[in-house]
């Protein structure tokens, strides 16, 4: 009998509970301890907080030495925080108590480009450790890096590559709803994106990852974003949006080596949002477009980091990014 | 300034020699030996042979070891057989020599499956010689195995998956044409048929490389081929196809776990084929669907074998497959 890899989930959010839950239902894992630092949370059992009918015989606690007192554990999937600011010190406290990390954080997909001090040190940290650091998800992390990153390996040659994402936001959760701005008037958007806090994060990241991977230099990159309006009244169940209120974004995040633009990323994601889907299209040798249909943010992105448990025990020490192991897989 | 690797071709059949050509536009790469048993070409110029204008100052020499009394190289970029039979020798006296090996036999994309006892002796060797061996191409190798295989990573649960490549060979090569059947009569593509040669070499292993990855029994596979005719009459230039000769093929080849089929994998080629391009159909959570246009067989197969190179050379030991190895990408 193979013995199942020891898992602690790190961050109960909505995210982190969906991972928790997949983790139990799969015959190679074991879900061992919660924690997250919401005192509404910590105390209760971890069956409770995920929403299952019987008690898991554990709590959620307040911080990783709570779980690590009760329980051994290999691996933590790590699910808190978007900024590097917010999450290093946790990913280090976690490397110290011994464990290998799975996180969804987005700055860390592939931080060596716009944290390379933070990253160095984590990577350090890592190796010092003899543990494993990997930052994934669907975006970034799969679908605007590395799965383009893997089609250019059949091309002779590329030139350009050109992505684009389209999310109906009427069909996901409240808070991505809320997230793109939905109900929100034009003068809220762009106080809020004056502030930064408005768009989807990551796409820098997988601009890094796409030309540090290519060996190609980024010689200037942007990222900006827009607001959609609705154009007649929307009803979402959690939102009810008027006609010119904000009913999403786009956002466009461009990648230029010495000859132009040599990757553009679209990210639109908006209420009632007709073909939904996602493309790629490289220029080059073979000129290639691949659409996808099905890509649903949130069950990819927690299949993905589960899936990533096994791959990120078996692989070497170090920080890595979805370029430096052989390719996730369903199990 | 970075050393490039030294490569040798071995096999300057039509793809061999298109493959020479792509790595002489590698700044990273340096072709410096070419091996054919052709006696036609053997002693003539590599670049004579190539269809250049200038020479490359190297014949093309009938064995591996003429080359190698003239220079040294790092890795040998394989291409002259599908079959295990044909080409585990040349495989051994390549590891001998010292060179990585990346190869572009379809029955060493995942040979551990239909030539269990052979890959053990190759991937043996391979270690014990501390250098690596990669099968690589498009199909198998790419469409139907890895890229489907990298897919799955994004799902929480696969119940089945269902590929399906269609190639219009009119505008393919002359010997792709004739490969499919172009212009035979139906009891010819039947009695060919019987004798093991018609339809394209592949689809188990790529059948293979996915029940393995997924850790899943294969309890059984089917590789099925049928003649389409055709309709009208078709001229490719090459080929003058007669109302019910035959026009290509239609081959499908099915992998059954315990609950059934699970994978099942169509390939059609046929002149004047319409919608031609790819699909990766994926039942489970989510349901997902791939659709690719533009990935040219004989331009990606040479793409991923030269993209390989670099990858090869820096794996560690051993008999690999696309699946143990971080992704190809350009270069």
């Amino acid at each position: 009998m193979v013995e199942k890899i020891r898992v602690i989930q790190v961050g109960m959010g909505q995210i982190g509970c969906k991972i928790a839950r997949l983790i139990l239902e799969k015959h190679h894992l074991e879900l061992v301890g919660a924690v997250d630092i919401d005192p509404q949370k910590a105390g209760m059992d971890a069956g409770q907080v995920i929403g299952l009918q019987e008690p898991l015989g554990f709590p959620v606690t307040r911080d990783l030495n709570g779980t690590l007192q009760c329980t051994q554990a290999e691996v933590a999937v790590h699910s808190t925080s978007s900024t590097f600011g917010q999450f290093k010190n946790q990913i280090l406290e976690m490397l110290a108590a011994g464990l290998d990390v799975v996180s969804t954080s987005e700055e860390l997909s592939f931080p060596w480009i716009r944290h390379q001090e933070d990253a160095k040190e984590l990577d350090v940290s890592a190796r010092q450790a003899g543990k494993t650091i990997l930052g994934t998800g669907v975006n970034p992390g799969f679908l605007m890096d590395t799965l383009p990153l893997m089609m250019t390996g059949i091309c002779e040659h590329v030139e350009q590559i050109d992505i684009t994402r389209r999310i109906n936001a009427s069909t996901r959760r409240a808070s991505f709803q809320m997230k793109i701005g939905s109900g929100m008037s034009l003068e809220a958007f762009y106080a809020k994106m004056a502030a930064g806090e408005m768009g989807h994060v990551g796409l820098p990241e997988s601009i890094g990852m796409v030309f540090d991977t290519l060996g190609m230099q980024l010689v200037n990159d942007t990222d900006e974003v827009e607001p959609i309006l609705a154009q007649g009244l929307i009803d979402t169940g959690f939102y009810q949006v008027q006609p010119g209120q904000v009913c999403g974004l786009k956002q466009v995040a461009q990648g230029y080596n010495e000859k132009g633009i040599f990757l553009r990323l679209t990210f639109i994601a908006a209420l009632d949002l007709d073909k939904e889907g996602d493309t790629i299209r490289i220029t080059g040798s073979p000129d290639m477009m691949v659409e996808l249909k099905g890509t649903h943010g949130d069950i990819a992105t927690r299949a993905i980091t589960v899936n990533a448990i096994q791959r990120v025990k078996d692989a070497g020490p170090g920080l890595l990014t979805m370029r430096d192991i052989p390719i996730i897989t369903w199990r």
